[in-house]
């Protein structure tokens, strides 16, 4: 592992107020896994009825203030937007409700509009399964990325909008 | 406001680590808005397919500490457990995926095995709508919630099973 982290280490990209892990091996673009995204705050929740898989989008600290204070068009640089997957599962005690069941991978889009303006302004990563292998042969992989996100190019390549959660009375 | 808050003030209940909101009327049981939730992390989410309505669970501290230390049986005393639920609506760019649409309401269940003896453990709270409307006419409002729960009293009155947030390699 020492081997692997000294071998990247020329590529390793840093993101503010993002940890990240030595234990994962970064994604074929040189970004790290940010191992503290399991603590960030929700900005919305999502459901794909055609591969039956269910969603939490979370955000660090930048991603979060800007969606609270609708600074989303665009996201600004510093930006981490995370997308936890699970496939679903019936509830057993609510067999009209669906919940998560195995954890199918955790993906990112790290928003730098210099350091990824090859990929529009987002830097993406994914890592599947339990065991977070990191998605991608080689750094080309993020054009698969980037062209499923083109039809959101006008949403700053952002399919999420983030969910209301009032906490106050307007 | 200063009146509503000076009546009520006998029957404040606090909860350890849950930081409160003098705007927002208490339930009718006493339990104050916890005005924080918003900031709370991830336990899972949900989606009922009967009512159309998707939601995040969320957890305070204690909350999210026991879900991913396997401590849920029982949860322990302090624990908090945040539901944030809204309408669903079709995904405009992704057709097949649905994404929140307006807020319903957040619901809470706080435990405290002596505080809330009479309902078997857990305090219930509900506000709805934009407004944040306390739900229930009277302190016996919580007879419904823990009905509803029953069903999975083996599993201390909660529906919720965390769900897998892998942030290392196993």
């Amino acid at each position: 592992m020492h081997k692997t982290i000294s071998l990247v280490a020329g590529l390793i990209l840093t993101h503010p107020g993002v940890s990240v892990s030595a234990q994962v091996a970064p994604a074929p673009n040189g970004i790290e896994f940010p191992a503290d995204y399991a603590d960030w705050r929700v900005i919305s929740i999502s459901h794909r009825i055609d591969n039956k898989t269910m969603r939490v989008i979370l955000g660090n600290d930048i991603a979060i203030n800007a969606a609270r204070n609708g600074h989303t068009m665009p996201w600004p640089n510093g930006a981490v937007l995370g997308k936890v997957v699970w496939k679903q599962m019936s509830e057993k005690s609510w067999p009209d409700a669906i919940a998560p069941e195995k954890f199918v991978h955790a993906e990112f889009m790290f928003k730098d509009t210099d350091k990824y303006a090859s990929t529009a302004g987002w830097g993406y990563a994914r890592w599947k399964g339990p065991k977070l292998k990191a998605y991608g042969n080689n750094a080309t992989f993020a054009t698969e990325c980037v062209s499923c996100h083109t039809p959101v190019k006008d949403n700053d390549y952002v399919f999420t909008k983030p969910a209301p959660m009032y906490t106050m009375p307007k």
